[in-house]
């Protein structure tokens, strides 16, 4: 089944491009000097080079018209101005309303009223908070705060309270309960104290199972220790009378709307524990790093536009190259989490099969979204990011300047961060290494044994993004970066970025299961593995 | 070129099974009602489960025969005896030894008296931390050990340690700093006092540069608050020399030795962290675990052999479906780091696109391995793992006992491990989407626009690992279940899974860039992306 993309005239061409060019990294350099200057892209306090990709001026330009075929502008003006683009859903996807200086309509009112109204609030919670003059059941103020919530009610904030640590008060100190896994429950109340510690239960719509039993076990440990006591919770959802009924008092209840995704809910009040942990100011000031990154993206050219390029980046490796993973590789500890959040971005929004009007694709869409930081991962599962069989695309990300009193450390940071994406580019022919062998004084017979063994392939591509440092503005901009860059990712696949309909199968027969783990309990109809599992399960214990 | 691996009779006979069968998951199951009795492997505290994946009879007898035609219990009695089959080395790869109750030649001499000899000194030393009996400068207890060291001397402590926290001593606590990032070290030093920390410097070669870097920062840290004083370090390293001249006692050194790989020594002394964080007899019964591991290895007919079957899966999936990514979901929050220590383990080990003989191979090696806990990559990438263009088979890993308090918590946790898999096995046709919508009432125009959107094309395979429960036994099976895993697929691949030349060009680059950075420095020939992005970052700040 064709959806269209594939018989396009750009999309041809592209595939005719790819068939009739060699794209050898080390040429493409050696040939054009300016090719640095050619394919950076500098916007705020972020640096895009892309200049080591399979890509040159013809490249660039036919990629540019796929975007334009698929009419990226005209989506971007969907996206930003509320027209109901989840269309199985039949919601906006209004996440940019939340960064954003101007009105904006939905079905003839403006929401950002609402959103003005919720940072106030915000603003007075995480205030009182700070001051520590907000005080529990017994008096004290509070030490520590919990935010429970998984996946986009975790993943966001818990990146941005990380990455923001300098700017940390010291107290209180936040912690993120996402896990059903009594183990995650155990660990973080063990440390803690329950007369000063404040839970924060955030759902969108409440009913979330890992939340709520999570947010239960929690209310017994404050009981436990203090009573009956609403004091000790706050929620953040757009199911207020649910959060009521779970015994959170109005005032503490911070509320959002169907219009604002899970996974791109942060700048919502899904981002409280931001503002707790690194104060308003920084929390509103990441809000401001991603509206200058969305006007970037509804304003430049395709072929000078961050997000725009990194997106049909993608789409050229994945359905072209038939690359199927995309590495990124923060040098950077205090953006560990940042792959883990952009799993959830990429793959829950365009992990997908079907496009908006529920054709089969006959192109392939999301890839293998992973990674780790750098220099870790070079003590770990670069090996075959070098020497490997496949080729996987990367996304290095790097900071000028540190936030901390170890320049030193930094410089080291910095040269393998850049050496690696080199050596990567570069790789090492078998002449460079029998080269260096024999200035070594090796044997003839030793060479020849280990030289197979030295030679790297290269040619293997990347692009690097340099942050001035890791300030709430810059934070801001690199996640609002990525957003559009999956946003340009679904319009050239035709996807809707804004459901997630794969994830209700498995909810669904958790719900099965469940009774039927207990011991003596009747199993209903599995297959033989899953009804074995049950059983073995039952067996053990 | 040709390996002889593709040429085979039994490679030849795969292709065509492949060729000539559905691997229907569904049918499989309605067609065997015994599949799950067939198709599991159970081992000590684990049990394998292996029928939810594209095989029969016949594929796992030509499996079976693929690694027989390899030599696989040939190459597997090379491994333990202590043939140097890390041939591009001339060493051999004896992590078996370190485990072993038998002894073990090399050279005439029996190794295992080595490892007697430093497991006991690691038992007086751990010992003595854990009793608070040990003190520093200021005569008080260290209440904080840090182990520096990365890549293998990180990953395997640092997953052990969080495993077993629950069999942890209250003192001193663990903490681990690898990455040469300032931010990484500042934050470990931020939250502890010199007076009462304990630094282990854990590097094979004594010369890793993040290892050395962090440990002078650290050795600065100590000297400014307790002045020179060598008590507060402890070493891990084969090269005992360097580390006495970094200023540390000899019987604070803990030696190992060449013949144990970087990413295979936990085992040796690299486990101190281990040993003090959970105890030495928890240490000790991991490492029976993993022995145990060893003999059902070494024992088992492949056809019921734990290790050889996941090795051979993986060959059966990367090489005749083309699969490029395998997933390792653990259910457990205290096996958070697994995913991260298998990247090493498996990407370090067969990234690789040489045989050991030299010879490029024609047919792809190691797959991306990544993953990461449930629940709560349900609410990130696991729409992708559901309705995504590209398949992934997956491992799931779970205890069928918590060791927490909140047995509710782990009843919710096993249902979605197992639902998990059923759904990806099963997923979900058109008509039974269509059947549910009409049930739920909507209409026909509204039923034939989201059926599309929520069919899960399913026969997704996975296997379900269990562990009775997380205990060091069971933990040191799970380990080593993967090492042998990876030693399987080295064999088919006929590749040398213990050396890591991949690793060196990087580094040789990082030492070029590196005083480059400076401002007004001279800068040496590079590509213009390298050249321009150290010319911009010097610009920056």
């Amino acid at each position: 089944m064709s959806t269209g993309l594939t018989s396009l005239a750009a999309w041809r061409a592209l595939a005719e491009h790819r068939r009739t060019q060699a794209f050898d990294l080390r040429e493409l350099f050696d040939s054009d000097p300016a090719r640095f200057r050619k394919y950076t892209i500098s916007q705020g306090e972020l640096l895009l080079d892309f200049s080591k990709h399979y890509l040159d001026g013809r490249t660039l330009e036919l990629l540019v018209a796929l975007a334009d075929a698929r009419g990226l502008r005209e989506w971007i003006r969907k996206l930003v101005t509320g027209e109901r683009i989840n269309v199985t859903e039949n919601r906006p996807a209004l996440h940019t309303a939340l960064r954003s200086t101007r009105p904006v309509l939905l079905d003839g009112r403006d929401i950002t009223q609402d959103v003005v109204r919720v940072r106030a609030q915000m603003r007075r919670f995480s205030d009182v908070l700070r001051q520590g003059t907000l005080k529990g059941a017994t008096g004290q103020a509070f030490t520590d705060v919990i935010n429970i919530g998984i996946g986009g009610s975790d993943l966001g904030p818990a990146l941005a309270v990380e990455a923001l640590a300098p700017y940390a008060a010291k107290r209180p100190r936040v912690h993120f309960m996402s896990n059903v896994d009594g183990a995650h429950v155990d660990a973080i109340l063990a440390v803690l104290d329950p007369k000063t510690t404040l839970a924060i239960v955030v759902s969108k719509t409440f009913t979330t199972q890992e939340t709520l039993t999570n947010a239960r076990s929690v209310r017994t440990w404050f009981e436990n220790a203090v009573g009956k006591d609403s004091g000790h919770f706050a929620a953040v959802t757009a199911n207020v009378e649910a959060a009521h009924g779970f015994g959170i008092d109005d005032e503490r209840i911070f509320e959002f709307w169907d219009w604002v995704g899970g996974r791109y809910s942060m700048w919502s009040a899904v981002g409280l524990p931001i503002a707790i942990a690194a104060g308003m100011d920084a929390f509103e000031a990441m809000c401001e790093g991603a509206r200058e990154m969305d006007e970037h993206f509804t304003m430049a050219p395709f072929g000078a536009n961050m997000p725009a390029i990194m997106g049909l980046l993608g789409v050229w490796y994945g359905d072209f190259f038939g690359r199927t993973a995309h590495a990124v590789l923060p040098y950077d500890m205090r953006l560990k989490r940042f792959p883990d959040y952009l799993q959830q971005l990429e793959m829950e929004s365009n992990g997908k099969g079907v496009t908006r009007e529920g054709e089969a694709v006959d192109y392939d869409t999301c890839p293998v979204v992973w990674g780790s930081p750098g220099t870790n991962g070079q003590h770990a599962f670069y090996q075959m990011l070098h020497q490997g069989t496949q080729v996987v695309p990367a996304d290095f990300v790097v900071c000028a300047k540190p936030n901390h009193a170890l320049p030193a450390h930094h410089e080291i940071l910095l040269a393998n961060c850049y050496a690696q994406s080199e050596a990567l580019m570069r790789g090492k022919t078998a002449e460079e290494v029998r080269a260096e062998l024999q200035a070594q004084g090796l044997s003839a017979t030793e060479i020849a044994r280990l030289t197979p063994h030295k030679v790297f392939p290269g040619n293997r591509p990347s692009s690097t993004i340099v942050l001035d440092s890791l300030t709430p503005r810059a934070l801001g901009a690199l996640i609002a970066l990525h957003e559009h860059k999956v946003f340009t990712q679904s319009v050239i696949w035709g996807i809707n970025a804004f459901d997630q309909w794969g994830v209700e199968l498995g909810k669904k027969l958790a719900d099965r299961i469940l009774p039927e783990l207990a011991d003596n309990a009747p199993i209903g109809s599995h297959d033989s593995s899953t009804r074995g599992l049950i059983e073995y399960t039952r067996s053990r214990r």
